[in-house]
């Protein structure tokens, strides 16, 4: 029924902090108890890999390490406590590979706080190989209509900037500025803002990307920050009655839209920072945020529930994600693209090739 | 039945931006069809009325001006469309003197973010005076067992510290610190934070000042920032399980508490920003923000509903204030001291002396 | 500017309790201080409006009555308090006409649960008349590019099933059941929903409804309440993971449909109550309701702020509210056809006829 | 270290539905890898457990059964996968002794709807012996100054009640009824109330309950439901304004009180039915629950975190709950008092005699 489970298989493999990787084969692991083997079909590639391979993050890395967290796969075996998940089934690995599921921030839904928790290809080894260990309760359910390829980079962006989005308690009808709106995030978040009832102000700069939010992507207005003489004023220009966005979601905090946010918000409104730029900082005026009553929130990856509703969105055909294909093996020069800025949309490794 | 209401009033008057002012006597307006004529009986001092004096906020201040805004007294006019409030009531003239009621923000319930909002002794004649005019729809209602001098500190820096704690969603059983918790906010923070069923981690200087908060306000344990060697880790560990309070309360925010703060709340905590130093920022990590996922938040007065239940706190008997009271005359003394940093508690001035 | 405001009007009477309503000539009233005079041009005809004929509610009605709160139209006049609202607005005069907006539920922004609340075609006159009094802070504000006969039945249809939506709690992603989708209230509610995010079943019955349902108002499924041999089952197997929707409107409650809701509504789901049969009663079983922790509520008209909102949904195209357009004078009529169950959609009557 | 494990144990066993219960050695088990063996050192005796008995639920139990569900103990053995519970921890055995801990409920920290929960002393055995498997992440932790015959009946009754009061949403400040104050549940409601800095309207019959409440366990006011020619105007009239609690908690759900709930809470409050009577019907007339926009929940038992904070008042010393202690051996007498209805306090079995 299942296919046979080969004992060595191909992966992507750090050796040391600062790279590169290696392209070798190595042995394929058994799942714990609680754990199942997912045959990872395809795996995107995120920039969180790249912080990875650098280790410019303080938080180190297990060593040797294979990366990725966005790999979408087969179940092809599992231990004997796991029940719901099914050989056969599709699953997705996730950054969060485990968390305990007993602490305090578990018992309330916030596994990704979970201090025990496990990241994939990070802490523990990700989605760059052919065969990836996840623990059962954590790996990603994906219904069968659903493109293993095209759902990959979902499981990192699109969660992330879902949950952002739910974080920022924007309801329905109301307005959100995405900054970096024409980015991987920002796109996805674009799509998701729409799907969820709201009103998009993309901030970006171009006209190729003015284009493609506004005829493409569903946002009601654009703001060129590069050609903008006021970005503040213009941005709240874009709203209603002109009093600013009830949330603005940041995909990649740097301190200067971070402050124009915090002024261009809406009184009550939300600034929601998402991204890990090394170092910067959030600065904004104690009298203005508190006089205005705004919000500032950092948010994190999605528990498995935002992942599950971030999949169903997909799955419903309401979110598209472009992606382009190449070899598990070509993932260097996926990285050396990124390092160049010469990414658009989002890579997928094929792990056959 | 009602006193006669005479023709002219004491009351203390700033002339031009920068003081002094000087104690005189002036006519007695008459109420608007929505408005009541309040016989401030007694007045607050706060620190508020002193940068009104100074002109040190960005926003102006009327002038000539009469400052004032934890006004309490009893109501002898009222206009032709007040149903609701009646003559001899016990009231109470607040920061928010008046709202549209019909904006957004109004709509909502967040009058002090209204962009028409008048402001007592600041944008209109305040409680530093006798007869004092406020609109009906948002005086405090004083119950008659509440000494009118005694609740007067109550109407802005008991509001004011009750809405911070109500916007921290701190639930009754989780822990708040509380920085700057032997000031006169900061007493008044702990015993609310008590009374709403919070645990309360002081954060303070002084042996004085320990033995307060632990004895008399509530608070289960003292940091002393002073002699601390490593506040972080000291606020942390006077927490249950180490992972620190789930809120935090700057009663005066200054940069280093600040950023402490943002170090020390918990995962998932939330770091309330009160108080109006000019010219500071907030500034965090983005990193260590993003990762844990915590909320920056300012919090300005309270609404018309957080007052209400401020002063039905005090009412019960749960909440002290200490205060002393002085003539109204003697309100430069008041700003020297104050200047001078010499204030514990609050003054009170008597409008008949 | 202006135009003159004549002395007289054509409106229609109710002049004792069970009708009938009569067409003719009354003075036209003069706005007091917070009032404002409002020219209505179009107004909805809804089924409160025979409730207030006939007097079959446990509340009684203004006598004699001016009936209608669907109204649309400019405003002509208004008093000295009034500042946010202009000579030559648009406006409309909903159920709620005013309230006290100092109360403990006008503080909170439940304005619908003011013991004085104003209702307009009840405890006050209404929009069956050319030139109509409404509370200045109260009034719908109606932008300009929004026909006025189009967004008459929107005032209350519209905002209840908006409110309603709200009050659920839904998330955008999430799945509610509609019962009595294909009834004006029905197809309203489910235009909303989609334009909220929300996946809708349908609950109705007859094949030319469940075509207008799937077909133009966006429902994913129906369930034909007549034809099903359980209700309960098949509405359940229309979610994804069959565990039925995470919530329920029940337009019009009835007691079976109610109890079938609480069978089939998700653990942890929400059964909102909207409409107002005469005598009805909820009935739910203990051990279900506790074992599953469902929530029953009941839901009453929009504040303002969800007036706006609903408003604004409307302007942007979102939602379409079917509707023929006949004389003020031929009111009666209208309430036949509302007897003999022959209304599909809404009247709307023209004043000037 | 760890005391031996015996192979065989005493434990009370029902071996067919109807009773009775059969003292008697049976062995003891091992843990499976994601469980702890508990030795159960002292168990709480619940009415749910006379229900299992019974079986006058609709939801079958297994047979043969050992009962009990608020065992408290010491953990002896614990499976491989279990990392965070020591050997010689305390922990408690609770109703739900399981959840899968990955389906929708469980992702929301909604275990208790999770579909595969196991539940103590039903569906798998529970406390009634002296050494009970449950699975580690649902075991309560117990610090170690918490007695353990004190906190075996907080384990069921009191996070059942506490949980009631947090679905509530009642802030601090507000009002809750409580019907049935002066019983087991009603004992502990009051408490955990005041504790949470709700104040507290007790409603029962009798002046000793009437004594106990107001000067033991905190209430404001106490309403004699039997004395009281109108109870629903008697209950208001106890609220500072005259419009009713903002919650009610109904600790044994029969009609007629949850009728006089629904019309005596505050509009906008919620009714929380604790409870489960076998048979009984919620029901409120449809009208009045809409115009006063009520709200009726049903509240299970607590999910993890509930319990963790429901046992952390406790061990502050807030908390007190009377119980007296038997032997194990013993626990057909107190089903024979508790059919007679002559408990008053809890019963707790001592698993040693």
């Amino acid at each position: 029924m299942a296919a046979e489970i080969p004992k060595m298989q191909w992966a992507q493999v750090i050796e040391k902090t600062g790279g590169p990787v290696e392209y070798k084969q190595i042995p394929v692991q058994q799942p714990g108890p609680d754990e199942v083997l997912v045959n990872i079909k395809y795996s995107g590639v995120c920039h969180t890999d790249l912080h990875a391979v650098n280790g410019d993050w303080p938080l180190p890395t297990k060593l040797p390490l294979v990366g990725g967290h966005e790999g979408a796969g087969v179940v092809v075996a599992r231990g004997e406590l796991v029940k719901d998940v099914e050989i056969g089934d599709h699953a997705g690995v996730k950054w969060l590979n485990g968390s305990c599921l007993a602490c305090d921030f578990c018992q309330q839904a916030d596994e990704p706080l979970c201090g025990k928790a496990l990241l994939s290809g990070y802490t523990v080894d990700g989605s760059f190989q052919q065969y990836c260990i996840a623990k059962a309760a954590h790996v990603a359910r994906i219904p069968k209509d659903v493109p293993l390829d095209a759902i990959a980079p979902v499981l990192c962006a699109g969660i992330t900037v879902y949950k952002g989005l739910k974080e920022s308690g924007a309801r329905p009808g109301q307005t959100v500025a995405i900054v970096g709106a024409g980015g991987g995030l920002g796109s996805l978040a674009q799509q998701y803002a729409r799907a969820m009832g709201l009103r998009v102000i993309a901030i970006d700069t171009g006209d190729e990307k003015k284009k493609m939010c506004l005829e493409q992507l569903g946002a009601e207005s654009f703001v060129d920050f590069m050609k903008s003489s006021n970005v503040v004023k213009d941005v709240q220009a874009a709203t209603q009655d002109g009093l600013g966005p009830h949330a603005v979601i940041l995909v990649a905090v740097n301190e200067k839209p971070f402050q124009q946010a915090a002024e261009y918000v809406r009184p009550r409104g939300t600034v929601i920072c998402i991204g890990l730029p090394a170092g910067a900082y959030l600065k904004a005026p104690v009298f203005d945020s508190v006089i205005k009553m705004i919000t500032i929130k950092g948010s994190y990856v999605g528990n498995r529930k935002d992942s599950a509703e971030a999949i169903e969105f997909y799955r419903r055909g309401v979110i598209k994600s472009p992606f382009k294909v190449v070899g598990l093996s070509e993932l260097q020069m996926v990285y050396d693209k990124m390092i160049r800025g010469e990414i658009a949309g989002r890579y997928v490794l094929d792990t056959s090739k």
